[in-house]
């Protein structure tokens, strides 16, 4: 797409700092990063979020984080590793190419905005009715 | 494992709300929701993270995922959906069985906890060292 800024990366129009890249993916590090060590995982070709993307790029994007985390846990010897994948605006897209964030907490900096909420119990017959709702559904 | 409560899910042992099932993966309702129609999927055999689960379910879990969440766009309209999965107890992995959270946002909710951070441009330097630790690793 023409005025992606992920597609320009990919066609290379735009520098960035890539760490793992093949034929149908491409991983290198978020400029705005969470925390150190805070990487992205594409799609080369463009597909805007998890509904539009082919199963293969998807396939291919999940095998290249388990690469990207292992590498992370290796070199950085984090506190844990967060994988987080938005799809809309409504969640905070901000670059609509579907991205997979790969982010590590290091040792000694703070939790992460993205893996702590509070666990309260929900309303088990709303659970339900939503179950039966998504099951109609799939 | 014994002591652990998604393997007890698989088994039968502890009820749950199942949404979607296949030979490889199991996906239910989270009974502790961030929001309505939090649903969990989960390998069926036991692997602790990440770093442990084999590509042949690591693949089945994202495809369930992608299903999951396009019944779920379609059941129930979110603003938008999340897909998070947390690895290790330095970033609050709460169940120590592998497991991917999706997580819609309601139009009528409040913005998810873990899909909204302050977007701050990282020092380039730091960015550019890390990016060739882990290429190192990779």
């Amino acid at each position: 797409m023409t005025d992606c800024i992920f597609c320009k990366i990919v066609k290379g129009d735009i520098p960035n700092m890539t760490v793992f890249e093949n034929e149908r993916v491409l991983a290198f590090m978020d400029i705005n990063p969470i925390s150190t060590g805070h990487t992205l995982i594409i799609p080369k070709a463009h597909a805007e979020n998890l509904y539009e993307l082919n199963e293969d790029d998807l396939t291919q994007v999940i095998l290249a984080s388990q690469k990207v985390a292992a590498a992370i846990r290796q070199s950085l010897a984090p506190a844990g590793i967060a994988i987080l994948q938005l799809n809309g605006k409504g969640v905070n897209q901000e670059v609509m190419h579907y991205h997979m964030h790969v982010v590590p907490r290091g040792t000694e900096e703070n939790p992460l905005p993205i893996t702590s909420w509070e666990l309260k119990p929900g309303d088990m017959d709303t659970i339900h009715k939503t179950a039966e709702a998504i099951k109609a559904a799939l």
